[in-house]
């Protein structure tokens, strides 16, 4: 399964959440990530990003794509590429 | 087609930004659109964005697919109501 996810969270809390989304998919932009992932992975992911959320405050949306051919992506502007990916 | 568009846009073009994005899509989170849209006012919207945007410091990510059936969505925490959408 192919997913975008993208989070808004408060300040405090987001370095904690880029370093859990990170463990799981591909960083693409400030507060976007990317990537495969299997159902129960994702679950996994959706569990431990709730633990670091304040739900009143902050939102995670998943868009969930069976394939990856139905989903066409443009960037423009600065991409973000595998050495700041590592930084 | 069913768009979604993520921005990462310095403070000073962000209130542009959104103030267009808004023109063309639904506003869903803090800097993510999503919506229908033809490949024209697309291709406006981009045109419209490139003129704000400093392309060596912002980006934008689009992420087309043919049909909203091949996506499916799913929101945790703090869900974007109409009422904020017109603030």
């Amino acid at each position: 399964m192919y997913v975008i996810l993208v989070y808004d969270i408060g300040e405090k809390r987001v370095g904690k959440m880029l370093k859990l989304c990170r463990q799981y998919l591909n960083w693409i932009q400030n507060s976007v990530f990317e990537g495969d992932i299997t159902e129960v992975k994702l679950k996994e992911l959706q569990q431990r990003a709730k633990s670091i959320m304040k739900v009143e405050e902050d939102s995670i949306i998943v868009f969930k794509s069976r394939d990856l051919k139905w989903l066409e992506k443009e960037i423009v502007g600065k991409e973000k590429n595998e050495l700041t990916n590592f930084l």
